[in-house]
């Protein structure tokens, strides 16, 4: 019967085979290489007569517009594709029984975020921003709240309808904003895995997406007063943070940080005498397919934040986020190799990731060695904030959120101040020349001004976030019941248990769902 | 010798760190910010004397469409990845003992697919649709089957290679249109999964790819009758369907469900009273991940429709589906919360999806707060109808496909007719003026062009498709053997296991492949 | 309780399409077609007066290098991407015991491979190409080592700093090619999997990326004496390799069958009388979706490789790209269902990814029937290969890398001596006309360049690949000891399970970590 199907198969291939061979050898009347077909659809074909200088001009205009929205688009969805990085970083360095919660927690701040951002966010971060050229520079986001001309916060483009806001550009611009606001929302949800309510996470989405971000965005990019630090008080460009090593990754780590606080550690981490005991997450393969989608994403979420395809300087973006990025994994994977013995691959995936943090503020504005350094200084930063947060702080940050985002988005924003090189952010807030720190000859200005933005960030996002967390634990509570997170967060917070088909592992220590007392009871 | 290795690391990172140094504070003589090459590589840079206007036309020409080819190319392979995003959906929300065959399923349709849109497919859909001029314009594609001055199919294409098809705009065409066939091609398998003989699928999907979709997609996209109901008839623009509503999605929808009602349902799936048993996926998780993939590439999937980088409506259309598919995740996850009293992350899923199906015909011609009511109205129905085909009409559908697909596509066509807003779409299917709908002053004759779409697609997906596979059942048998369904397929169709070093949970039910008798006889 | 909460949402709901209907009829002024927006930003709109001509001109050299770039960095992210895709890959096909060792193996690579072709390996291979006229054209490249007038290794680009290379157009292609270069790399580590030891992949990948890939590279891309056979001997265009079926895939199969060959078979592989045991993937899914990732990626991963995004020849190559895979997928399911009696999954991956590799250099030289006629042949070749070097060869290659890689990569190099057209290609490697193969009228030129290019990928790959392996063997061991290849690689080496929280299997012969002894003396 093999045999049978054997020959079966040579038969049918030799009749595809000679079908086909037919057909290639077949005249070609075709346009195979775009000669024929790619001078027209130029303005000039569109018309009888010859075309004027002007018409050219106009239709060059458009078609420059037209990229920047290819660029600008193609772009936001990869960097919409960091969900699928965190939501898998983060399940996989927690634990089975939760991974359901953990998951769909990631699913959820996305549909939360967008929601909150179309409905009052986006507006309040970029309604008084005015126009941005490269996207069309019609000029419907022009309201903001000043007080003595510092600027406050936008005022225009709620539900994208306000005041002339269903716009191309607008919309854009939203699209693109949307993503990186997201990434925002979904980092505390790591930090505050395995033990926080689902529904508390979802409320906390909704302050995030309306408030958190977008007040201290627009202080950075939308004109507001930190941006103003340069022109009006001389403090080198103002802040700057040119994708958002501050705006997006500190100020996430800044509230992640307030709600790691209010809720406490999970049972079980922290031994009577305060020794940290090791949970180790349940599929670390995912985790890290997480953090490679995670670097595939922020190429773009860096080289993009141009928002200009004709800007040539983003190929220099992206291949220092490149550098810093495999520098950082590199540094932090020697580091525990030579400290503990063993590559640990999670410190090899946050090292990376604390690599691209770190390089998110300053990629425009240093050069390839100067990336190099920042990723390696940040893989080792990674490894000692992780252990200190751990060790020393008595904090219990499960995927370690804090320590890659917090404290290396503060070493980005200072690197911006000492590694800067002059060549590149002429006009950028208003400045005259290129952004240039300490080591290039800049002075202390800009570094005064990063420095400023560090602060911020600890107040508004670590205080106002405790502020809010807390506030909030009083009314609905935020941890849930003690035995629930014994048993797992997946029944009880969900309804679904992820993985009903595998057998999983009662003798591994809290991991499975069996588990009657709190394993500290146990004295692991 | 841990100290020893600290030292040694140390030392090297000291060395490394000097060596970094040394470079970045040598000269530059290179070009960091583009400044100097930018202007080059103009036509004025190509020859000696200036260039005339007329060689600047052509070259922006050029420019023109090279913008268009990279933005469906690049939109392409996105949409593509759906393949991903499909093959995990429905491998987590199937059994564990299935899972091989489930996953190698969502493969084997790409790579039948492709070849059948190659053969005839793409011949039969796009054979007669001119030129493309966003695409280059030279018009190869020139064969149509017509009565009456009724266009019914397309005749030019076949192996990309009749009549002067090998062309690259013919080729860029191809690309981005197979990626869409893809997706109808592989909806039926999630409905169909867990019992349908894979050798079934592999001609399923030749006769999908060659007939079922092209056929339809002539009509709509092909300059085909429906779309000849507006210029002739008077009915709007014809029917409207920008990225797929009907063509892709209800179509997919439509096949799936005429596939399942020749299946029957799963054994197990019923109680002997009728009522249904619910069968969990075995791992939410990656379903999770592949509704996030969906999501990611479907944001292009509807703007790079416009087959033109530089119609900025791509921007409306891109952040009109992030809200259409935020809301329907959202508005479901509220819904079943409400209900059930938990947020079935299954539904946060499949309401997402639901407001991408609905959003995907109108997503060109409508504001952003319509986009938003047309996701919160797919997130109701998809939740209602998931009860209804399942507890009503006893129809076995693991995965939910028909109350995405086909029910939402449904509500996406009805949406056009409805919402369309009259901003865009001036001069398609040969009709001035925008599309525009009953609540924007269109009258009914939208509404009523695409209602006759609905009425085709039931008739011809789940009619013909009915019929294809009634015979297919005569000839060949779709359905595998009682004993390989109760014990998994993966062994008996696919001759591999999917997880052979993981312990699978026998006590589950119909989990594992050692139950020995139907799951009903236990009376679950 | 359920209908307090179902009143409540439906509340809710009619609250906020209330509040939606308000926005949604509120006058507009924005611009939502971009029809006013479309036209600035051109360099009319940037000055007082109208644009001169050669204003106009410059400002679209700009454009088009911005187009390419746009193109280039977006394309260099997908196929970045295809580490996620070897990672799944490798790991789904190897065994849960070495799970986390085979996917940080696939995240090192790359961290590891950066700082090589940063260092040095970029300036090797591209130091003496002069300038890339597509990505702006500045000409720091200019460091060539000749003799003779061939020419031998680049010598400008260390660190991104020698000679004047901080410039943008050298930014963007070390972004592109580095991710090149990284699927060499990462080659091998599927085919060492399961025994190698992680600190000699860690040297090894160091080699590759400063050695092993940039001198070949240099030879064929870089301007090389490879490239040179054609215009100094006659034979064609000298060695034609579009996209690397032998820079970078059969140089990576040709270092893994070095590696191979030094480390010798796993543990159990084969029987004392040399029959082979076959050794099962604990995850196919996920290697499924490895194979879906990489398919992915390879479009651009071919087309980009225009590095010019107005080359509307991209949209032939991704076509051609999408017929192969799917026709060699296709065909080896098909062979191997005709055989075996099953359509072997493994085996549709591994036919997939042959087909690709096959058609990565003759992708833009030949039409969509010469491509699924290379995809037919590659599908059958993969599946014989395969057989062959396990059972005559008896080389223990866990994933196939071997066969897809390098034998693929010959016989892609072999088609474009046979099947290249002449329609595309005039002026490459400074010869007219375009390249023509052996069917199509060009005469054995061609094929003979091409199968020196195998002859010099067989002696630098696997040849000089050998001596470095097993000098590296001598001095640090490339094997892990046999009780930590018997109980799995991950805790020994890596310190962490991948899988802590589920229960592994046992009884699968050499699957879980508890087996004791060889699975050789088992008889198994």
């Amino acid at each position: 019967m093999a045999r049978q199907r054997t020959k079966t198969f040579i038969i049918s291939l030799l009749v595809i085979l000679g079908l086909l061979t037919i057909f290639t050898t077949a005249a070609w009347a075709g346009d195979p290489t775009g000669a024929n077909s790619a001078g027209i659809n130029s303005v000039a074909a569109a018309k009888a007569g010859a075309p004027t200088l002007e018409e050219v001009a106009t239709d060059l205009g458009k078609t420059k517009i037209g990229l920047n929205f290819v660029w600008v688009i193609l772009s936001g969805c990869l960097i919409f594709f960091f969900q699928a990085g965190f939501a898998l970083v983060e399940t996989g360095f927690t634990r089975a029984k939760n991974a359901m919660h953990t998951m769909a927690m990631n699913l959820m701040v996305f549909l939360v975020g967008t929601i909150g951002f179309f409905i009052a966010g986006f507006a309040f971060m970029f309604g008084g921003v005015g126009s941005v050229a490269s996207l069309g520079g019609t000029e419907p986001l022009n309201g903001t709240l000043s007080i003595g001309g510092w600027n406050l916060l936008g005022l225009k483009g709620f539900f994208l309808n306000s005041g002339g806001t269903y716009d191309v550009g607008v919309f854009a611009l939203f699209f693109f904003q949307m993503v990186f606001m997201d990434t925002t929302v979904t980092i505390p949800t790591g930090s505050m895995a395995e033990r926080v309510k689902f529904s508390a996470v979802v409320i906390a989405s909704f302050f995030i997406s309306i408030i958190a971000y977008p007040f201290y965005g627009n202080w950075v990019w939308g004109g507001g007063w930190l941006a103003q630090l340069g022109s009006k008080l001389g403090l080198g460009h103002g802040v700057v943070d040119f994708a958002g090593s501050g705006v997006v990754h500190a100020m996430g780590g800044a509230l992640a940080l307030a709600g790691t606080l209010v809720l406490g550690p999970r049972i079980g981490k922290f031994k009577k005498d305060g020794t940290p005991v090791a949970i180790p997450g349940h599929d670390i393969p995912i985790a890290i397919l997480g953090t490679i989608i995670l670097f595939f994403g922020w190429f773009v979420f860096n080289a993009a934040s141009t928002l200009n395809g004709a800007d040539l300087r983003l190929a220099v973006v992206a291949t220092n986020t490149m550098l810093a990025g495999a520098f950082g994994g590199f540094t932090a994977m020697m580091y525990m190799w030579a400290r503990y013995g063993k590559p640990d691959p999670s410190m090899m995936c946050n090292g990376a990731l604390a690599g691209l943090v770190a390089i998110t503020a300053p990629c425009a504005f240093v050069s390839g060695v100067s990336a190099a350094i920042i990723g390696i200084v940040a893989g080792i930063l990674v490894c000692v904030a992780v252990y200190v947060i751990e060790h020393k702080f008595k904090i219990d940050d499960p995927v370690g959120a804090i320590a890659v985002h917090m404290v290396n988005g503060f070493w980005g924003l200072i690197a911006v101040g000492l590694f800067a090189d002059g060549t590149y952010g002429d006009g950028l807030n208003g400045v005259a020349g290129g952004v240039t720190g300490l080591f290039y000859g800049g002075g202390f200005g800009q570094l005064a001004a990063q420095l400023i933005a560090i602060g911020v960030i600890t107040v508004w996002g670590t205080g106002v976030g405790y502020i809010f967390y807390k506030a909030l634990d009083k009314v609905i509570g935020i941890r849930v019941p003690a035995a629930d997170e014994i048993n797992g967060l997946d029944t009880p917070e969900m309804g679904v248990k992820a993985y009903p088909d595998f057998v999983l592992n009662a003798s591994h220590p809290v991991a499975a769902g069996s588990v009657s007392a709190p394993v500290e009871a146990k004295g692991i």
